[in-house]
């Protein structure tokens, strides 16, 4: 067990937006509600996986909808513990042991801070994804059959919904609907978990990744260069493109913020062009033409000079980036993963290949 | 109290939708569900509302939706009584007294019926509208304040969902678009309320109402004009025309079945002509271009020989019918009750005027 302070906060929201490729919603909003929770109640203790019991039980807070949208309706903060008591309630619990992010985002990895200060509860180093994705059916704890209902919903006007349903898919159906009745964002708790259930199907450590990254991208006195070199280093990941920003297509439809981006090379590989497509997250980039990343693999921009993540609503003609690839949790690479967030699904026709065998090639085309 | 019969079943499913003015489901469909569960579970008890006590706790039963959409999503019955068990559990109450309809129509005066037969518990002579109306708010209860929710709904195949709102027209909203994802009708359990509301806020006997008007059309040996008669009698109603169908445009969407059909003049007047606008239900008949019934006013489909109610879904060209038109319940004509089912609510652009005075006038105008 370790406190989260400040500090600690600060830089678990750049990594978690980092992870969030694109989505999760915005780094600054996200740190502005953990860091005046914590203010107000006190730093969050963080647990990790091990010291757990089985039996214990667990609820995750989350924000759902286009991430675009939340960055004009601000939460008021107690939205999230409200929903929060209401799943626990409607489940019957008096007492729930803690809670954790379903996924790593600039706002969804803060939402749980805020729970957990407010309800002086544990936060699990933990979450259902690794990075972010944009339906909720879209977590680890589904591929091991665990179910996201009872699901509570909420508005920022005290709105509230439950669902209990056949599967996964149709939970995410009837919240998505919901969200979009709700203004196109929402509030969630979902996937009520125990212990057990988290050591075996979840996605461990992921607070404390996001907070070394954040720690890389926040140092000061480092060039862009140096600091890359010890992000891909400890996410085994890939620059995949520098460039900028030359055309942003986008739509906020059915609740989630769909679009595709153009990227131009900068210094000395002005030839070179990008494209990027995404569902809230990054999903597929194309360089010159051959695909280079696919979901699950993790495709993240960041500021050129300053590493800094780049969200899909911030998009801006004219940003120079930097293209990151990493590649998945393994749980995601299986069958049933690729089934769930593979290309495929989202409706790219393409078969997933890893995105090292995809550098590799790219790098012996070149060569 | 007395008992519902096979032969009061039939009646009531006929004077029911006759007074669902188009709406409230097919009477057909209504019937048999209704009669397969007494068949099964014995007939239901009708208590009137002096009998209940104050403090005595009601849940009422109904379908959301686009009716014709019912006609090929035939339910299995246990799916009422689920959903208005999962309203109770939710509402933490052991004991519930006892089940009543939402609204007049050929399936939602039935479903209280399949309920009160399954769980064993007496039906109420009572509904919140004396009529049908396409959205739920449109109730006499919430003329008072009563809330609509904890509303329940549920699909057929045992999606389940229970929202909790702001007010009533954020229940309609809410459970609307669950309703459209679950299919284009749902089940759903909402307004749950006790004696003393049913007997200040409630349309009361409303089943005995439907009974009596579906004996006078159900009798043989008689003829319609001597039928028509004695039921323009027994509801202070005005036979409004007299015609067949030669148009009728329809459409679902949101949930809802939309419509106009246009009527022209039989045996005698075949110069006039008639147009009926509906939601669901019918809300605004003009004859010779002049409005001679409006929301709340009943507008009430009849098949011209047999008087036998016809709904919405079933409008065909070249049906002879008679158009009859009766004044709603006084609490309809308050200036509540206008603004919440008044014309001008379904976007007509005209002032309610009463049904008794529209038709006075254009007998006026005729002489």
């Amino acid at each position: 067990m370790r406190y989260l302070d400040k500090q600690s906060i600060e830089h678990i929201a750049v990594g978690a937006a980092f992870l969030g490729t694109g989505g999760g919603g915005d780094p600054y909003i996200g740190k502005l509600m953990a860091l005046s929770a914590i203010e107000k109640y006190g730093p969050v203790r963080l647990y990790s996986v091990d010291e757990i019991e089985d039996e214990d039980f667990f609820i995750p807070s989350a924000m759902m909808g286009a991430p675009s949208v939340l960055v004009e309706k601000f939460p008021k903060g107690d939205e999230f513990v409200k929903v929060f008591q209401m799943l626990a309630k409607y489940l019957g619990r008096e007492k729930i042991t803690g809670t954790f992010p379903m996924e790593a985002g600039g706002v969804n990895s803060m939402i749980p801070i805020v729970v957990a200060a407010q309800l002086n509860l544990p936060l699990i180093d933990c979450d259902g994804m690794g990075r972010a994705f944009p339906e909720l059916q879209m977590v680890t704890f589904n591929l091991d059959g665990i179910s996201a209902a009872p699901l509570a919903i909420s508005d920022e006007k005290g709105n509230i919904g439950i669902f209990e349903t056949i599967d996964n898919k149709w939970t995410e159906r009837l919240a998505r609907t919901a969200t979009v009745e709700m203004g196109a964002s929402a509030l969630v708790s979902l996937y009520p978990t125990t212990g057990a259930q988290i050591k075996n199907s979840g996605v461990h450590n992921i607070v404390t990744l996001s907070e070394q990254i954040g720690e890389i991208i926040s140092s000061n006195n480092r060039d862009a260069k140096d600091k890359l070199e010890e992000l891909l280093n400890l996410t085994s990941g890939y620059e995949l493109f520098q460039g900028k920003i030359t055309d942003v297509i986008r739509e906020t439809k059915g609740g989630f913020n769909f679009g595709e981006m153009n990227l131009e090379g900068i210094e000395g590989n002005k030839e070179e062009q990008m494209e990027v497509y995404f569902q809230n997250e990054n999903l597929l980039a194309k360089k010159n033409g051959q695909v280079v990343a696919m979901t699950p693999d993790l495709i993240c921009l960041v500021d050129y000079e300053t590493l800094l993540p780049v969200t899909t609503e911030s998009l801006k003609y004219g940003k120079r980036v930097r293209v990151i690839g990493l590649p998945a949790h393994p749980k995601w690479r299986t069958e049933k993963g690729i089934e769930t967030v593979g290309p495929r699904y989202f409706g790219y026709d393409y078969d997933y290949a890893p995105i090292e065998e995809l550098v590799s090639k790219a790098v012996a085309k070149h060569v």
